[in-house]
């Protein structure tokens, strides 16, 4: 009843603006940023979600657990480098670590359509489970539901996991401070040209396979290291302009990042170029950014660099004490702001 | 590895009966049952699941904790009683509950098909959280993704939910032994009708509402009594006869029900007898069974007629030491064994 006083009855979305969903609500770009923070943030309104993380930290008893849910709708189901189960089981395993815990236990939700190939959804199953296996997590509880012919779109998934926080670190974005660096875990890119790729049928010289990769190793990694670390965040939809953009608002600080140091690989870069797409907005699914005290930048690229989903990591830039906003220094020495996309270059990618 | 070592990578479900899902694989009845006994439970091999129960429970530092998870697809979303929203709370509410557990923090993962009237989802959102503030449960995480128009219905929502059990009680189908009394907690067949009238534009005498409500305030006023609770299973997809044949089959004990003892409102009786239904198999959102010792069969039902959702509670049987599977005691004197349906009789019931 409180958050129908507070807000009242009346949508909070404008329905002259939007009167129907769109796909942008969905792309992890502006319009869902909309939609969060003007529906579902105030109707179910309490402090847990108003972290704006990528999970819910609380505690039970003696335990500090992290706990987060992501529903995977990705088109194709197979793509080179993972699939739909994979995406499922490291999305949320990487949800759980970007909060700090040690991932522990993961529900499966699958909503079938009518018709599906009963040896896809096997070959989905078994990918799961070797994503978990690798992972370290077990899948305990799971739903089935079919729709009919029409109303669903072969096989869409929702995984949901629970962690444990195992250490006194604070890490949400709103610890990011002017002075931390800012760490990138990898290339970006691969995970949207990869589903790109598939989906379009293209073929590229060398296959562009998905970074799709479970992130809780190296996390537990750079924890165990006694690093200081304020937050972390995955770079799903919407990219790594996106999940700056996101910690720069939540944190009040600005972030500035210079793009030579921003590693893209040549295929993707390529690729970028001939289909009309920014990598710094493609989807990823093994890669992360991490912010922690610039003196500690060298003990923290150590640890990444020497785990195999860190090899690739890099500073790529510092939060500053100017408003807040991301600056991109570009390769020809310019600065620009970096902005949400409104929805996403490329929809259904995860 | 192991799942593939044990079962190997041939899928372990007939493709030659069933090369595609059905929408029956979702009805929870007996191919939804051969589905998850078949592929989920030896491709996600581990103990917890092992259970086949509403939910996982398991340890987390001094903590004992449940964890369970269900998609929804109902069709129409909005009907007498209800909407996809509040069933989406009350139903992962409900499964916690029947884990003993105290439901404390909810996640919940929508899918939205583009060209959904906002409006419809501010209600559905609002429901959400009018449905959590009466149970006493926190909506703290989720996720949005969008589908293109034709590829889903509107809105799917997954809820998963977290709860913490406080007390010393085992209470899953492996704990029900003979002797134990079966108490059925009130009417049954609600919401099925409920839904198929909305579906089917049909008009009884007096509106036949869904029972759709949550029970978790209903259990822990059993809790705090003191009984000794074996076991208790809400009753949803595939009804009563469903609940009570996979209880006993888990068990390995036989149940035995006298239908004169089981509740169905004149009504709902009514319908099923136009519409060609069995009451038995008909979904419910806010009903559950009870396995406690006989002896406190008294002091169970006194605690459960006291509450707003238990009102019509009563002992329809028990289990015997007979082989396994459900006998019941029909109107006019004759035994005869209750079995699942292949399906459900309404698919997309929750």
């Amino acid at each position: 009843m409180k958050a129908q006083m507070e807000y009242g009855p009346v949508c909070p979305i404008p329905i002259s603006e939007y009167p129907q969903v769109l796909m942008a609500h969905g792309g992890g770009g502006k319009l869902m940023h909309d939609l969060i923070e003007n529906m579902f943030v105030p109707a179910f309104h309490n402090p847990l979600l108003g972290e704006r993380h990528d999970g819910a930290v609380f505690n039970v008893g003696t335990a500090r657990l992290a706990f987060t849910t992501d529903s995977y709708v990705v088109k194709p189901i197979f793509f080179p480098g993972g699939d739909i189960g994979s995406l499922a089981v490291n999305g949320t395993v990487n949800d759980l670590a970007m909060c700090g815990a040690r991932p522990l236990y993961l529900s499966a939700g699958f909503i079938l359509e009518e018709g599906m190939e009963t040896e896809k959804l096997w070959q989905i199953v078994r990918s799961m489970q070797r994503a978990a296996e690798e992972a370290g997590v077990a899948l305990v509880t799971g739903d089935t539901k079919v729709v009919d012919r029409g109303k669903g779109d072969e096989i869409f998934i929702n995984t949901a996991g629970v962690g444990v926080i195992e250490h006194d670190l604070k890490i949400n974005p709103k610890q990011v401070r002017p002075g931390d660096a800012v760490i990138l875990s990898g290339d970006i890119g691969r995970h949207g040209i990869a589903i790109m790729a598939a989906r379009e049928g293209l073929e590229f010289e060398s296959a562009i396979e998905s970074d799709c990769a479970p992130l809780n190793s190296l996390v537990r990694n750079l924890i165990d290291a006694g690093l200081d670390i304020h937050c972390m965040r995955d770079l799903t939809r919407g990219g790594l302009a996106s999940a700056l953009v996101e910690i720069a608002e939540s944190s009040g600080h600005q972030i500035f990042i210079e793009e030579t140091k921003i590693s893209v690989r040549d295929d993707v870069q390529g690729a970028c170029e001939i289909l009309g797409f920014d990598p710094m907005y493609l989807a990823n699914e093994g890669r992360f950014v991490l912010f922690l005290p610039e003196a500690q930048t060298e003990r923290a690229l150590a640890v990444m660099n020497a785990h195999l989903h860190g090899a690739g990591a890099a500073r790529i830039g510092k939060v500053t004490d100017e408003s807040f906003g991301v600056i991109l220094k570009s390769r020809i020495g310019a600065n620009r702001i970096v902005d949400m996309f409104t929805g996403e270059q490329l929809p259904r990618i995860c």
